[in-house]
């Protein structure tokens, strides 16, 4: 069996091959079959000419219907006239099975329409295209951590107690008792650091935020890196890292890929540390002057982290958020604990947060003080509290939200196609 | 700042070094303290001279607690007296913070003591040494995967009908409606096959299962591949190629690790393809004689997966199962239909199952007759079904248990210790 993608490669010209894979169109001029085929790797222009093929093959060509499953037997070639320079002349075709009609065609559909054929929209060029990109993201996010020292540390899915409370959590009976859905892995890979220094989650995460928002899903994929001794500035500069290198393995690797979707790589080609940077009472003056216009002290929205994001071809970070609108812990300025030494990085071209991270309190004193300012449980933070008694040191991290990275690469309007399944508060199905 | 692991593979021999990292342990002779320091790269003895550092510097050492977090200066040398051949001769030390009493000495501790402290207790070389191994489990199967030309497509997590019962289903309530943890994403893999023929997914799993033994997590990690146009033979090929390459990575990359848990690793260097094979009505033959007797269309259970498990070196497939007690989307035998075109992979050394599969039922009439003839509700398939009325073709895939492969590999009694916060009935915490 060949691949298409080896054909479009040019590795099997003027051979005979055998190709398994779905019917995507066909169209009909004079006595030939013009069949485009799809078998996963690629789509190639397929050609059956009446009178070089057996009555029957060319019968069962007839017949066939959209995403019609088949085998065909063929000779490769290079041709210019076929939509991507490559043609097979069939020989012999069997049908595997003659698919029911398509519910997807040629004409626009809904979303609401597709989302519910979700399970064969996936099929199409563009859905393809962002499922082969985010793969490779996560490859890139993965390869990356490996490659520079960190080590996997799963953080868990289910855990015992609300640390922020139950509003934004789902929740299931656990035996006897209650769990919860993690929101985020990073107080457990803080536990991890004395024992690897470098290290990382990443696994799916959950909100159960009412936000009916482009960029919101339920369930969606994070990568938490997490550095024993490495300050703020350290975090910023790992940030700039890995989000050039998952820029650059993109481009690299599926050029093809960003084609179908139309995107313009050449925003993403400035993609290179350093990003620039902007305080929040920076970006609260710059507002002063515009409709979005903001008091010190509340926290940015979609429409302002977009006007930091145009601002700048490359990823802009937003630094020293004031303290009292961000986690409790994020470690206070020392200069000024009014701002935390934290940061949210805007993906360029408008697409705002793509990441969140800071410096975290090492002090245990510190630690305790933000938690009951906070009004938190301090009952539940308990083994978290431990990591600052039995050699604490200065640490950072941050969050990356995958799908939010897949969006701005892909260039796309809405975060639910950046996901295989995607989860949103009216989707659940299939 | 650098890393002891560079030291220990004699990259500074005779080098100034800083290390940031955290006391082991510590013990002093005549004018001399030997300290053990750990900086999550590695463990390193260190020296402390009273007559060659300033006064401080030996008062504090003196006053060192276990785990107190501290940075050094010194000479990085080979000392063939150190434990490990190199040695740091300490010229400054910072104490970060001194310690509070570590919970975990060296006396023997009870596993619910442990358990209770897994956020420190995770700091031990042995916990470390699996944590290492368990990454390069999951980054062998990821590169295993992608470079074989498969596309990850990860299955959502939350799901909205109860498949096969909610009997074992962890249910959240999602918005207005019910949610489900998922047990599998392999049907959602399914959907993708025709897309990208050969794509994978890898993410937790849940099972809401009551059973309290050395075997079962309640949340677990597992790896599902699935193959368009794959058959049996197809499928238990890439099963051998997987287990083999992964076992050999560990072997070319965690050899340390594999020592500081006393693994022996002649077992593990057998492992390459083919895998012997035995069928399921072998095994109920041979079992026969035991006192494991079993007839013939019951399932086998953990000592008769023992008993085939210590047969061979090699891990062994057990094959084709009664269809009658196995998953209702297995493709029956077509030679003997009251046996199913499936596999369960036995580890060897008594480890048993790491790994389930099957080739899938693609035929639309049968997977309908099979879903009726299991009493499961149609409804819940239905997008399911639609895989087989748009080009369905014959497919193969399997779902391999990450924790169970890293309980064999590291040879270890139970799998509590094989993620690093293990959830099970009775542990939520921390």
């Amino acid at each position: 069996m060949a691949n298409i993608s080896d054909i479009l490669d040019g590795k099997m010209d003027g051979k005979e091959v055998e190709i398994k894979g779905w019917l995507v169109n066909k169209r009909s001029s004079g006595g030939v079959q013009f069949l485009m085929i799809r078998d996963g790797t690629g789509v190639i222009q397929s050609t059956v000419h009446k009178d070089k093929v057996e009555k029957n093959v060319f019968d069962d060509t007839d017949k066939l219907t959209q995403e019609s499953s088949l085998i065909i037997k063929g000779i490769a070639n290079e041709d210019k006239r076929a939509p991507d320079g490559y043609e097979i002349k069939i020989k012999d075709l069997k049908v595997v099975q003659l698919a029911e009609e398509f519910p997807i065609g040629k004409k626009e559909h809904g979303i609401e329409f597709l989302m519910e054929w979700r399970h064969l929209w996936l099929r199409s060029p563009r859905q393809i295209a962002i499922m082969k990109i985010r793969a490779e993201v996560i490859k890139a996010c993965r390869d990356f951590m490996d490659d520079n020292g960190f080590t996997l540390t799963d953080s868990p899915i289910l855990s015992g107690s609300a640390c922020e409370g139950t509003s934004t959590l789902f929740e299931t009976p656990y035996f006897s008792k209650k769990a919860y859905l993690t929101q985020s892995g990073q107080l457990y890979v803080e536990a991890t650091i004395a024992a690897l220094k470098k290290v990382y989650c990443f696994g799916p995460t959950f909100r159960a935020e009412k936000s009916k928002t482009t960029r919101h899903l339920t369930e969606f994929w994070m990568i938490e890196p997490e550095v024993a001794f490495a300050d703020f500035e350290d975090n910023l500069k790992l940030q700039e890292d890995l989000v050039s290198y998952i820029v650059k393995k993109v481009l690299e690797k599926r050029k093809r890929e960003l084609g179908v979707l139309g995107r313009d790589i050449k925003p993403l080609q400035e993609v290179e540390p350093p990003f620039p940077r902007v305080t929040y009472t920076e970006v609260i003056e710059m507002l002063e002057k515009t409709k979005f216009k903001l008091e010190w002290g509340n926290d940015l929205g979609a429409p302002h982290e977009r006007f930091v994001s145009l601002k700048n071809d490359k990823p802009t970070f937003i630094t020293k958020y004031p303290t009292k609108i961000k986690a409790f812990y994020m470690q206070p300025d020392p200069k000024n604990p009014d701002v935390a030494l934290c940061a949210d990085l805007m993906a360029p071209e408008g697409y705002g947060e793509i990441i969140g991270g800071s410096q975290r309190i090492h002090d245990l004193k510190l630690l305790e003080q933000r938690i009951k300012e906070c009004e938190l449980p301090k009952k539940a933070y308990e083994w978290y509290l431990d990591l600052r008694k039995y050699g604490t040191v200065p640490h950072s991290g941050f969050g990356m939200g995958v799908e939010r990275v897949v969006l701005w690469i892909c260039k796309l309007k809405h975060i639910r196609e950046c996901i295989p399944f995607p989860r949103t508060i009216t989707r659940l199905y299939p």
